[in-house]
């Protein structure tokens, strides 16, 4: 038999059918294409890009290990008019934003588990300083910070990179979370991702970790199979404002995860994102960061188009405990 | 230069990015596999499927031309505990609800491009038939009405079938979207849906298709490329009351667009919704029902995934341009 769930954090339901894991085509094809030609995000390519906005080194190292420059090819722009957030009831307006790509490696690495965890903490160091970047940019709305990892998840580079694309409107489905988790802020006093947190911590059989300061949960009603939300226990409004302590140990749990995964799915596609409070005057006390892990093991449909709404056919429980089961790569023992 | 725009429909912005067209990968692999396997589908293989609830024959014909049965690996079934609507706030539901197929043809086709138009009608037809079907059962909160054409767009299948999910619960997107059509409709006198049709009709540029009856349209905030809407011109909440002459010319218009979209993207997958007005008692006059036809040429990524928004590199008026002239197939000559 299977289920509607509901999903408090994003107002959404589900339905889990776990029945339907045995249709014909079962999972897309995973795998990751390993391209033959010149790869612009690799070292001494550096010229292939737009000239770089920012670039990382590791203690103790001369050359870069993250870069982050321009998208070559923008879905918006910091240049042209400037469009007042006013504006917003206009229908066409200028797409006036910053799209940033951060190169994670000057290795041609694919995903965060072939990776130095060192590595790993200086990419969410770059997210954060880029953010703070952004906070002190006019005319920014709202920032999507998100990783595409293999083509199934719309990587059109398989070299491990992710997006910061900062827009001058606030998408309204964010319009209407956001005025929905205020009004549960402001109701009991609670984050609408904390009061979430309470219940999974509470029942506990889709924990995948959790720790003094972390949690990541296979959510009660996961869109996709195998989805993980990572949040800290206690409410705090900005990612970039995490300290190195934090970064380092949630660097490693988001490692481990993408090793557990990639354990369970060989070659899975995946996408992250994290979110972080949105770009209008604070206070954010209603808003509680959280990182989602989406693999892409199905594909959305006419329903999931059509509604908004998903069908998963592998429970959350299940999927929690597999990810919890999964051997550690070798890479994992060192 | 990119631009940001909305759709009043959906309330949903994208992002028209046109020079994104020259990236790396370019759309996702296209092209129907003729699987080589027993399709369960095809005539002669009715004993693969569960026992059949409809079926619908050509006027002159005996055999069968389109077949009705429960989905085999069903998302929800009408048995166990009717669940009242008003149990909305519960967090977990058991999953009742009807989920039928709709097998289009006895022949082993894919696309509506590929079969004969009264067989197209006749598909309608039944659309019709279970909808009003549904309108009578216990506990109907909401119809998905689809169809997935090619493994891209989620089909697991490739024999033309479509699907019909009645649910007992509003998706929150609906809800919402539903919400703001009522006011819309109390404050005007005009549905949402035909406001943004006279809208289109008056710039012209994005018409696929009009005349007394029908419009298709690649709407101006499209998500996809060749993305295309097809309504009735005179505001009408029910699908399935259309009759049996416009009905006919619904088909061919559905059918011709499907052509064309398949001359300008050969084996493209795609994906068919027709949403009709909710299952709650009328009235509906907020409601304008239509059809959505969405070709899966890019894949969501993480920015969509994370924002509920779209960014799209094929500027609707480029996409209606290329259908309007988009040669016919020797099939559409006849």
């Amino acid at each position: 038999m299977s289920e509607y769930r509901y999903d408090l954090v994003h107002d959404h339901w589900v339905i889990l059918a776990p029945n339907r894991n045995s249709r014909p085509d079962e999972f897309v094809e995973a795998g990751w294409k390993r391209a033959a030609g010149r790869c612009p995000f690799c070292a001494g390519h550096e010229q292939d890009t737009p000239p770089e906005l920012a670039r990382y080194t590791l203690a103790g190292r001369t050359d870069w290990q993250v870069r982050v420059v321009p998208n070559k090819y923008p879905a918006v722009v910091p240049s042209g008019t400037v469009v007042s957030v006013e504006s917003w009831a206009d229908e066409s307006l200028p797409g006036y934003g910053w799209h940033e790509v951060i190169i994670e490696s000057p290795q041609h690495v694919v995903s965060w588990s072939e990776m130095e965890l060192e590595a790993v903490e200086l990419v969410l160091a770059a997210y954060q300083d880029r953010l703070k970047n952004l906070r002190d940019q006019p005319q920014v709305a709202y920032a999507a910070l998100f990783k595409n990892v293999g083509a199934a998840a719309g990587a059109s580079i398989e070299h491990a990179h992710s997006q910061l694309l900062a827009t001058t409107l606030l998408p309204p489905p964010w319009q209407i979370r956001l005025a929905r988790w205020r009004k549960f802020y402001y109701d009991t006093n609670l984050t609408v991702v904390g009061q979430w947190l309470q219940q999974e911590q509470r029942q506990g059989c889709r924990l995948v970790a959790a720790d003094t300061d972390w949690v990541a949960v296979c959510p009660f009603a996961s869109r996709v199979p195998f989805e993980v939300r990572v949040a800290p226990r206690r409410p705090a409004a900005y990612f970039e404002q995490l300290d190195a302590r934090l970064r380092r140990r949630l660097a490693a749990l988001l490692q481990r995860i993408c090793r557990r995964l990639e354990a369970v799915a060989p070659g899975v596609a995946y996408n992250v994102i994290v979110h972080t409070a949105p770009f209008d005057p604070p206070p954010h006390d209603y808003f509680h960061w959280y990182v989602e892990l989406l693999p892409r093991l199905t594909r959305a449909a006419g329903f999931e188009w059509g509604t908004g709404c998903f069908i998963n056919p592998v429970e959350p429980e299940r999927a929690a405990a597999l990810l919890k089961a999964a051997e550690p790569t070798s890479r994992e023992i060192r």
